[in-house]
């Protein structure tokens, strides 16, 4: 049901990162659900985790690895968020990590553990240390479909994306795979997301162009409000790229790897809209004429977040006064609604608050018929704008989370 | 659908309020659709209206009359909400006002117009002035279930109840009826809702009764998160029962009024929840054992909200990591997640922040097998509870709301 997502993204190596995946029967039935991502030794990351106060055990090992010590393992398990579980959950991340670590020879603290999936079982440690030998053989620079494939839970397609741009005249690789398909609701990263890239990137850079693109793309998608307990998005930087360091001195280079990393990021979050559960359209939520990001976020927020707007673009039912009475709860302060206007997709639907004069219901319906719908609400009051995206609220939502875990 | 609602409420006459419903030809297949409620001249009435700043034409008018006039008649339309169409909206209110004010002999400012049903398609003006005089007509004690009938948009049963307390030794009856099913969620009074005693009741007491009942009442519960254009709930005291008059010193008398009133108003307010759009289970959200009343509603909005929670329950699946995940994406400052237990109909499922020692799948299973649900969520950190009323995520919610105008 992916809207307008490729089966098989091509996805490009990372001089530097090497991947494996495998089933280690997480599931009932045998599919992917292991995947192990290498990074030589020299490499920097930088993560940011979610905000949810129920975070899951691998969020709290993860969190304090990555402060410890420089990376060389992220270990990510499908089909078990090995969350909601006390101390026991925290056992068995360690215990996962423990076990690499001998099997590696390097530090624990140098492996980052990641888990996606139901929340509430005992994650099934022994499956999963048996299996890391023969990732640990398998590891290849050509494996991030397969990795992008092993973290997928009711994702319908492995996400990922490749960018290059040229640092000091030397072209520079990012590529970066990702998986998320419902609770998914921005508060930092909403989902699992992995990018690594050969630039040689300054430690105190990569944190900064990693916030920033994070709050530019998976801080602006939202499938269903919820926002999970086991969010993680990380970016490894090898620096084996011979090109020269990105440090904060050097200027126009930051420029051009924050510009091919949001590209990255965006993608990475409009796929996992794309491949929202149940979606059957992708949609661009284009707030303009804002006094502040704050208000063009919260009516973005209350559209995506709206029930009923979701249904209706779901039934192609141009249903405006719903986005309306969304625009009207979002909470923004002295909203004058006689200078608001909306269209879909360029049609103009409502202006100076009441429908547009030239508005009729067929036309409305026409600019419904697509799968990628833009909704645009100018506020008239500011010069601020915000871009959001969400997808439609269908049938199929309700089945497969009524039915997620028959 | 309704979950535990009677087809037809018993309800009581108030003494000094007539009612009159018929069918003035607003939906495509004849059913009541516009309703009259007349007072005795010396009736008081106190309303609040909803804070959607696109707020309704109607909700504008009644806004304004109300404030300049003793209340005569409510005039009541479904199948059109008259909002998001500009000053157009607003005149063809004004109209209908006039047209009554003329047939009636009574100031346009003692009417007060409600409208529920599309927004953005113009009110059939014609239609409703025509069925005026009919209306006038018919008007009787003993037709507040036609009335409640004739509001109904996507609501499946009419809502209503009737209390009765005594007030200085003679009994005084309260009557409410309801309407509301979708675009609910708690913001003032999301719904429309009429209700309507005997007794005498000051001024300033009947607003501040009406504020705290609706606080405790209509602001507590959620459907799908959306507040509609056009809520209203308003409360009318006729003076008619010759029990003593209710006024800020008559001490008990006010406390017991207003308990009855408040279990007026909670009762329709779980009955729109009860008929909320294709509810399947009726839920109450117990929270305790917060710091604050403000973190006990934001624990509980959080869950009312999540579309992965409504849908696990619309499934019986006792799929707690959702409610946990909510609990811990509330945005409760500090919260210490290894203290929060939750219970499903008095089933622990969540101690010390991890699943309970004797939870079992099966336990959880049956603990959901009904139609009523309790989730008891104790924060234990302080002494602060609050109930909250919500239902199921279902298929056939999608499948109203993706044809509701087809």
């Amino acid at each position: 049901m992916a809207v307008g997502l490729p089966e098989k993204p091509v996805l490009l190596s990372v001089n530097g990162v090497r991947l494996a995946a495998c089933s280690a029967g997480l599931y009932r039935k045998e599919r992917p659900d292991l995947a192990l991502i290498a990074c030589d030794s020299g490499a920097i990351a930088s993560a940011v985790f979610t905000r949810n106060a129920f975070c899951a055990a691998p969020v709290r090992v993860a969190r304090q690895h990555i402060r410890k010590s420089p990376i060389r393992y992220c270990v990510v398990n499908a089909g078990n968020a090995n969350a909601g579980l006390g101390e026991r959950g925290y056992d068995d991340s360690m215990a996962i990590c423990r076990r690499l670590s001998q099997l590696a020879a390097c530090p624990m603290e140098a492996i980052l553990p990641f888990s996606t999936g139901v929340i509430g079982e005992p994650l099934p440690v022994d499956k999963i240390c048996d299996a890391l030998p023969r990732l640990l053989d398998a590891l290849s620079e050509n494996a991030w479909l397969e990795a992008a494939r092993a973290m997928m839970t009711t994702d319908t397609v492995p996400k990922g994306i490749s960018r290059q741009c040229r640092i000091g005249g030397r072209q520079i690789t990012i590529t970066g795979i990702a998986k998320g398909s419902g609770m998914i609701n921005p508060d930092m990263a909403t989902m699992l997301a992995f990018i690594a890239t050969d630039a040689d990137v300054d430690r105190t850079v990569l944190d900064h162009v990693l916030c920033r693109a994070i709050d530019r793309s998976f801080n602006r998608i939202s499938v269903d409000g919820d926002t999970s307990t086991n969010d993680a998005c990380t970016l490894i930087a090898t620096g084996k790229s011979r090109a020269p360091r990105i440090d904060s001195a050097a200027g126009r280079e930051v420029g051009e790897f924050y510009e091919a990393l949001e590209e990255v990021c965006v993608s990475l979050a409009q796929a996992i809209v794309r491949d929202g559960e149940g979606a059957t359209k992708f949609v661009t939520i284009d707030v303009r004429g804002g006094l502040s990001q704050t208000e063009c976020r919260s009516i973005a927020t209350a559209i995506a977040h709206s029930p009923l707007v979701k249904t209706a673009l779901f039934a192609s039912d141009p249903n405006w006064g719903r986005i309306l009475a969304a625009v009207g709860r979002s909470g923004v302060t002295d909203l004058d609604v006689s200078k608001v206007a909306i269209a879909i997709n360029g049609v103009g639907i409502v202006e100076n608050g009441g429908r547009s004069p030239s508005y009729t219901e067929s036309r409305g319906k026409e600019a419904l018929n697509g799968e990628e719908i833009t909704l645009r609400i100018d506020l008239n009051r500011g010069n601020e704008s915000l871009l959001f995206w969400t997808c439609d609220l269908s049938l199929d939502y309700v089945r497969i989370n009524a039915e997620y875990r028959t």
